[in-house]
């Protein structure tokens, strides 16, 4: 149900929610059209006309500046109209319902909502309810889904790695609270990664963390042997609630990823993250800002796969 | 003397700040105008050359996120630069008067002020400080005026019923903190509405209800009976100060819109609301998305009459 | 350092940080290229297409709708891709660094910051660590530097006098809290007007005005005696802490520039204000309104100067 909400009757990508439930097929479509929009970015002029007279909403339901603005960018690229809406100080506090702002803005004759809500399952919610011209892009739901991070990601180790099909990779960190670490999970099974880990604290995992066909380390040593990529995950201190950890300096021993904690990986290995990072906590500056990390890559990989998703949606 | 304010001396458009003293010859041309433009939004392509290269500052001294995007989507559909100015948070509060911000923003080159303020004849103080090419729409000023939401209610009405010249025509709920309700008023009388009710609680009306030429129902029965059109009301609750009223469910129990209450206006009578709703308070669900509804249509047609507005303002 | 850091080695602009420093070949520079502009604003069609495909980050850290205007409307003149970010309420609130931020921007393909921050020296410390190709403008650090509208207070004054060589100009008011007074000393001095003033009480002067090479007064009567030039500066009643003043009336007594004060100065002298102006305290309105004011002329040549400052960076 979930997965054909997001695809038409032919197969073809409709709204983009979750990866959960894509098939490789429109994975790879995704990354091959986002390879061609890398150089776009390295040209002088940065746009071309493929959404040109289309209207872009970012509906934010929650503040984002980061993710709006790398939508922002991706649509302008594609000189598309876009308009920025934070309808959290908005409508929602004048007592109107999701459905009823979403409505509205597709009367205006919108092309594409990207949504980002606090609440998992909005985008799905909205998409079940636009008008079927209306393309829907999940920019993060609660905890649940971010698939353009899940996506870039996935863009970002094909590009320094080559594939996927003799990968071995570690998620490391706050898997609880991430709404990256599900996207990228699917993603990876999906395009043939042969092996991936989770490596974080058992207070910091999912309890359905055995339905998700990853392999369970709660130490960086034996997590991180012999891996080939290092996904770290971001402390998501403001969606924490109770005492699930001892102290950021506690997390940093055992879990934040340093110099010596990556020696455990292969020589080559690459260090991924989705930022912001709390520098100190989750990894070090060394790291961060060393030979083997390829952080600032994500984010300009991050623009050509969002153009990518908006033109293919657009196309279809 | 405001009358005069808003035409040229030769009768023209100048600036939009209230329905009220606008004669009957302008406002068709809006309608007519708007027609044309219902086109564009339903292209491919959904611009217009009109305001190339011309400056539009949507000015907001309140913030109204969805009446500012219908602003910004007009604009940027007839090609004009936009610029979204939230003064509020900004140079009122380093003390600097209003008309002090108009100047600065005037000699910005601009071409155009679309401006919400919560204050009543702000629009009109800034159309009569702006230099001569300046033009100005109010976006809404305070319970005053809000004439694009007026002119788009008269544009959805003529869309359905086709003229105004038999029409019966019930306005319900919070006349006396609505800022549509009076633009509303004057726009059907000036338009040929033979009969314009109020339907409200005396409590939620206007001391001077007996001049603006409506006739004044306090009960739905009798409000609604044998109506083409319902234009309801939203419930200002952020607005309203002391208990005017005994509460939402009281209200809702006399003059929330159920599908019982309208069956007393005529079986093929429209039901209107300015938006956003509060469903369960002035209007069912069950009649919100019912067959009568027109509300979404409303949303549509005002992208249309502000585009309208802002390219007769722009060619005079 | 700080001198080089913005210019290249062949000594052109790579960066626009603070006037300190920038020859009188470059200032010309701008003031020329300004002088194109100015026409722009007064054409029908206001934009160039020197910037298009152009991506321009408006990286406020700090709130200035005014300023942000002013960069948004050059940069969209210039047919520059704008990005307004607020990052003040956004990841540095999630604990990331400035770098950090700054680093994610230049990722997603920027080609100039326009950058306002509360602390002195942010500018500089950003493009110290930008990639080569992007260029930083700094939009107002702390009380240290606001280049562009030094910048534009010298175009104010070459077009209304001429030039600097015979000019007596006195700078009045706050200088301690002012971000202008320091970028308008030193454009002053560096494109030879032979004598600057500041007029001041002592508790707002700062430490070191003795090394600025201006004169120093703390009498209206003496300080405007003569004058060509009177650029007034707003009292930063936000930023001063502590009782540095006796109250706002004593200092309008003392110095506010009333019609009675400003006959001191030459009968042809200019008064110029960088706003938003606080009427009855610094300035009365009798002047701020008068002949001689040029306020509203310093706000409409910002944008020409702004422009000027983007495409000459651009084209460097």
């Amino acid at each position: 149900m979930k997965n054909n909400l997001q695809l038409t009757d032919d197969g073809r990508l409709r709204h983009l929610l979750t990866l959960d439930g894509l098939p490789a097929r429109i994975l790879t479509q995704i990354l091959d059209t986002a390879a061609s929009f890398v150089a776009v970015g390295e040209r002088d002029v940065k746009s071309v006309p493929l959404l040109r007279g289309k209207a872009v909403f970012n509906v934010f339901f929650e503040n984002s500046t980061r993710t709006r603005t790398t939508f922002e960018i991706a649509a302008k690229r594609l000189s598309a109209d876009v308009v920025n809406l934070n309808v959290g100080s908005s409508s929602q506090s004048k007592g109107e319902t999701l459905l009823d702002t979403v409505a509205n803005l597709s009367a205006m004759h919108a092309d594409m909502f990207v949504v980002r809500h606090a609440a998992a399952g909005a985008a799905h919610l909205i998409a079940r309810h636009v008008a079927p011209h209306i393309h829907v892009v999940n920019a993060g739901d609660g905890r649940s889904s971010h698939p353009t991070q899940g996506l870039l990601d996935m863009f970002t180790i094909r590009h320094f790695k080559g594939g996927f099909h003799n990968l071995r990779v570690a998620i490391v960190g706050d898997v609880l609270h991430s709404r990256v670490a599900r996207s990228q999970i699917h993603g990876l099974t999906t395009l043939g990664c042969p092996e991936v880990r989770v490596v974080a604290p058992k207070t910091l995992l999912p309890r359905d963390v055995d339905n998700l066909g990853v392999h369970v380390y709660h130490r960086m040593d034996q997590g991180l042997k012999d891996v080939d990529v290092v996904m770290m995950l971001r402390l998501q201190n403001e969606r924490m609630q109770g005492a699930r950890l001892p102290s950021a300096g506690e997390f940093y021993k055992h879990w934040g990823l340093t110099v010596d904690k990556l020696r455990f990986a292969k020589p080559d290995a690459i260090v991924m993250h989705p930022g912001p990072m709390n520098r100190g906590v989750e990894i070090d500056s060394e790291v961060a800002d060393g030979p083997q990390a390829v952080i600032l890559s994500q984010v300009t990989f991050g623009i050509a796969v969002r153009m990518a998703v908006m033109s293919i949606l657009a196309g279809n």
